[in-house]
């Protein structure tokens, strides 16, 4: 590898030489990413303490900067891409994204209008109407109808977009230009996800004002309590704006009933948002479609290739059943961004999709995540996953140590020790210092509940077996 | 190359091997990218028309999807990299960024908290302070004192961040908890980027509240109408709380005058944000620094290695004087994002400083851009470009055929055709046309006004130079 002795760019000689051996790097992180403890034990300040204290003054090999990568990174490296990886949920990577991220940072296009680079919106907007084909959405989420689809960076921005527009949509486009000044109330279950709460602050309507409405058995939504608090909320004389339901709770993959929730919600004029950002990848089988029951009735939807789709954080691929309602939310047009093609109304210009101005490539790398393994291959994995965490969970329940805290509808366990918090917190201490597999934890009826979710990219049914086999060890002992 | 004949995922070695291939064709690309027409010249819709209709059902070749980029994504495709393109501001990429970015999507590591990957947030940290150095910041602005520096994904979600965090300290926090009740205002130059009127949008303040604060003769906010326009509110019962200055606008490169304008905020109680998106990379050459006097008054920064530090979009550095306000402003923590090292206080959790809960190892490709160039090698680039830049600059000026729209303080010159906007926009359409160079434009002094915008990696004296014949050229013509 070369120094850059005077300053100098790269040249596409040494990229292509330097980027091998970057490419081998990666290739051998993953072929090892199972001998490294899962979580990093580093402990606050080590990993800064080893880095020089000035940036370099003169331009330094590549080499060094890869054996830094070894030897001061990857300790401090918590190793989602592990097989044994199982806490939150998975954010899974995969040869095929990777390079088309690869082609992306190569082009180094910006997206923000049609015109700046047709190609990247045109190909997002296909291949968004690809992924409503293949979740079997339903088509006013498609360009071909008022709808459309965008990829944002997470599904927080695609909460935040809804909040937005259903304000607008609220007030007649009154806030954006007067700012607020009615006072808006919004709904989710007491197990949504905090990026609504998060929502709620940033778009000056405050936390106060999102109720959280109590969930059944299952920890779903009850819409009888829904339409109650609504209810009440009028005669106080606020003004119900917006409900998010959840397809897949963070805390226990709890499916909130679509349909009944949308009903509602039509009923009372409220915008309808539906969070499936893990769970939404299980639709590309259609025998897990009953949780999208009812989706006709919402006025947005996101779900997360970037989690359960084999496709590089980030990909929130955000749907809205009315287009217009979004952009007259979002869009601004200063001088220095008119355009013939913008002025036609021919094109998208994504940057009236979202928060951001500038935009990536990022549809790229879910094109080669869908191409390499096709519907099938996409379907095949989600079905191995969905297998054996459903193993997973009859393993839980029939063993006398452990109960099942929640129903397991898809690919997220949730377990305790029947000894209670005490036992499941050491449990969990244990476990996830021995370096062996790695589990997050959440609250459910008031009880620490551990988190077996199961949906990396080289996770199979050996690695769910060995934690197990881990578990129940550690769990004989406490 | 192989194709999946039953589904499975890349190996590594498969990985290792495409991965050559991918790694030729943007070395290939960059070795090309001279030779495109730089505006893309495909019609709405001639890139969709060519993909399939529907998703494949088996995986794919990987062969294919490379012929695919040949064939219908890159005439789509409008060359930010290339040397002729001086539209907008740059996006500029390089080698090592690209390689930074390419290990970021191999870790595949979420920085959400410090104990989901201590070394995404900590290698974060210490090349924020790095970059603090560099463009010799004031130190409240480094993690060792109040302040801290976070990379978000662009130079809007850094004023959003700034509005917000300057909102509620406005409101005591309540506006967060019970949503926004008081009549804010906002104040920026009538030069500054949208995303500041699109930031007071979504934090529910609505443009009717954003003051555009006239200019002078170069550009640049007018201290004086801005205290006017604050006593004048003030007087009206309202509640002046927010001022962005631009160093280097959009439209001109006009620089705000920091000092009087942050003395203005503290005398009145204002927060201070200062965007420096694209010009704030110019202070790496100390020369280039006297367009941050007074930068030390203000609460808020940013700047956009991936405008014009070759530095893969997305990566926007934003620093707050106080961390503390940020923090209290974006942070919620749920029970599964709860863990021993956030509440031990030790750490920074970078969530709690953006609105999305995810993020990708962004400081890996910036950490790789400052050790391949090193200081003086970025120092060197920045020189190159603003004296091209000038040079072009004084090209115009001797030129009976062109007028400059406006002073060059660095490497964006504004220029128009004596005979007026018919004459220029003529002259605009053609150049871009023609494939040779790309030239966007704007309004100023409510004249259709070309910029020449030179910062790409690849663009060399004779590049501007180039362009420079072909303005010449068809400028008599017109």
């Amino acid at each position: 590898m070369s120094s850059p002795a005077s300053p100098h760019h790269m040249t596409p000689d040494e990229f292509e030489q330097i980027g091998r051996d970057v490419m081998r790097w990666v290739a051998d992180y993953h072929r090892n990413v199972e001998k490294y403890p899962v979580l990093s034990t580093v402990r606050p300040g080590e990993v800064r303490s080893q880095l020089p204290d000035h940036p370099p003054l003169r331009g330094e090999s590549m080499d060094a900067v890869l054996k830094d990568l070894d030897r001061i990174i990857l300790p401090g490296v918590t190793h989602w891409q592990s097989p044994n990886f199982f806490a939150y949920f998975p954010a899974n990577t995969s040869g095929p994204a990777i390079l088309g991220d690869l082609v992306s940072s190569g082009l180094g296009v910006q997206g923000m209008l049609w015109a700046t680079s047709p190609a990247c919106t045109e190909l997002e907007t296909h291949v968004l109407d690809w992924m409503a084909e293949m979740l079997g959405l339903p088509e006013l989420f498609t360009s071909r109808s008022s709808g459309g689809g965008v990829i944002l960076d997470s599904a927080s921005s695609a909460s935040l977009g809804a909040i937005l527009a259903a304000r607008e949509r609220a007030t007649q486009f009154r806030s954006n230009e007067e700012g607020l000044s009615e006072r808006l109330v919004g709904y989710v279950s007491d197990q949504a996800h905090s990026s609504i709460e998060k929502g709620m602050t940033v778009a000056g309507i405050g936390r106060s004002n999102l109720r959280l409405i109590g969930t059944d058995d299952r920890y779903a939504m009850r819409p009888d309590l829904l339409e109650e608090q609504i209810r009440k909320d009028r005669s106080a004389g606020l003004r119900p704006f917006f409900v998010a339901a959840t397809v897949g709770t963070t805390s226990s993959h709890a499916m909130d009933p679509l349909r009944s929730i949308g009903e509602v919600c039509r009923r009372e004029g409220l915008w309808f948002h539906v969070d499936a950002a893990h769970a939404g990848t299980a639709a590309i089988a259609p025998e897990f479609r009953a949780m999208h029951d009812g989706l006709e009735l919402a006025d947005s939807y996101c779900f997360n290739p970037h989690k359960w789709m084999f496709t590089t954080f980030d990909c929130d691929c955000f749907y809205v059943a009315d287009r217009a309602s979004l952009i007259k939310t979002l869009s601004i047009l200063p001088e220095y961004l008119k355009n013939k093609a913008t002025e036609s109304g021919a094109v998208i210009d994504y940057r009236d999709w979202q928060i951001p101005l500038g935009r990536r490539f990022r549809s790229l790398k879910l094109w080669f995540v869908i191409r390499w393994y096709g519907v099938e291959g996409l379907q095949y994995f989600v079905r191995q996953h969905v297998a054996a965490a459903q193993e997973f969970a009859r393993w839980v329940e029939a063993d006398p140590v452990f109960e099942l805290a929640a129903p397991t509808p898809l690919n997220l366990v949730t377990f305790r020790h029947r000894k209670g918090d005490e036992a499941t917190r050491t449990l969990q201490e244990r476990l996830n210092a021995s370096g062996d597999l790695y589990l997050s934890h959440t609250l459910l009826g008031g009880k620490h509940t551990l988190r077996m979710s199961i949906g990396g990219t080289w996770t199979e049914r050996r690695h769910v077996e060995r934690a197990w086999r881990r578990i129940q060890e550690e769990g004989r002992k406490v």
